[in-house]
């Protein structure tokens, strides 16, 4: 049986979203959240959706040991308090895939804007702060938590992964692939998640234009599997 | 008969390609260049590929005085110099399309990193530059110009385009448009210039990886017209 798959902060709308979506694909998995009731609460609301969902919610800190592989799908301005708190919980060997968007709303900006981080990045932030062993990768950051929310809704884009070791993002693409309509393309190094973080503040821009929850699609890029 | 468009630096792959492409489609080109000898040249390929093609090679302060919109597609490293050459050339109304983008290439680093510029973007860098009354676009930054200058070469993804009135984004999005495999995207304002150019960047990452030249297509946005 495939390993539980921890999301820190996932009574959030994107954490709960990708629990959602990766239990109904057979995948077990932890919510994890401050509160252990509203940890449960959302694993409820996941079961409603999949009655055979093999999810359960946790605290954060039990949540992060349950699995190798742990999302943190917390807002930005939460990331360092949750990563303070994992310090003495996240183990060597274990990878963290950071999903926070550094946009100016975490100070009461526009969410069209983005911060200025000065690791470059909020997951490179999140690489200096986790222990040492624990690789951070960062993914996700494109995807609409409303759509990916929504059971019956069709996906069809790409998640673009940033990282540093290529089997790490390949153990995470597998996992994203498990969603039907996503695609995980190998975004290069740690360092361009500077870039990939800021296509959320510019699709947030499209969003409120075009009225919709659009997503990012990277062409020309063939039909063999990368990852292999 | 359409207005010429005037291309500044059509010697480069990005500037011919897109004169090519604009020509096949019927438009009158002006290709301008530091040197009409050079413009003459690149206009003489362009005939190669299009006979019929109403296209002709200028020194730049000439070929920008030829149309209402002047496509600025030089490097970023010339980008000022350039603008400098024209403040006395560039009249109110019209609208200068830039599609510099400033990756580290430009002072001997990583086409994959991005330089930070003081006014945020080149697009920004250019607005700052040109006269009063001269509007600036940013567009193109995310066009491979291999596959732009391949006559043959189908397309099939998004420009991403930003300024501060969406009429000249409009009229802007007219022209991109003319070439067949092309969707202009109201990215935003001006600013959105920040986000938009680094994407180049991240593409020419992905190029390296998966041994291609990548575009990028924007999810979800349907099948209207939103220009209109």
């Amino acid at each position: 049986m495939a390993e539980p798959i921890p999301i820190i902060g996932a009574t959030g709308a994107l954490g709960w979203g990708l629990a959602m979506r990766l239990t109904v694909a057979g995948q077990p998995v932890v919510i994890g959240s401050r509160s252990a009731e509203r940890a449960q609460e959302a694993a409820g609301r996941v079961r409603e959706v999949a009655p055979d969902a093999k999810v359960e919610g946790l605290v954060n800190d039990e949540a992060a040991q349950r699995g190798p592989i742990v999302f943190l799908t917390v807002p930005f301005r939460a990331q360092s308090e949750n990563l303070n708190n994992l310090r003495d919980v996240l183990q060597p060997e274990q990878i963290l895939v950071d999903c926070t968007v550094p946009t100016a709303a975490a100070v009461g900006g526009k969410a069209t804007r983005t911060l200025g981080v000065w690791q470059g990045s909020a997951a490179q932030q999140a690489q200096e702060m986790v222990p040492d062993g624990v690789t951070v990768v960062g993914a996700l950051h494109t995807l609409s938590a409303k759509t990916l929310g929504e059971p019956d809704a069709q996906l069809g884009e790409d998640i673009l992964v940033c990282g540093d070791r290529k089997a790490d993002k390949a153990r995470v693409a597998r996992i994203i692939e498990l969603i039907p309509g996503l695609r995980a393309v190998n975004a290069g190094a740690l360092e361009t998640a500077r870039i990939v973080e800021q296509i959320t503040s510019l699709l947030i821009s499209v969003n409120a234009r075009y009225k919709t929850h659009a997503g990012i699609r990277v062409t020309g890029l063939g039909e063999e599997d990368h990852w292999g």
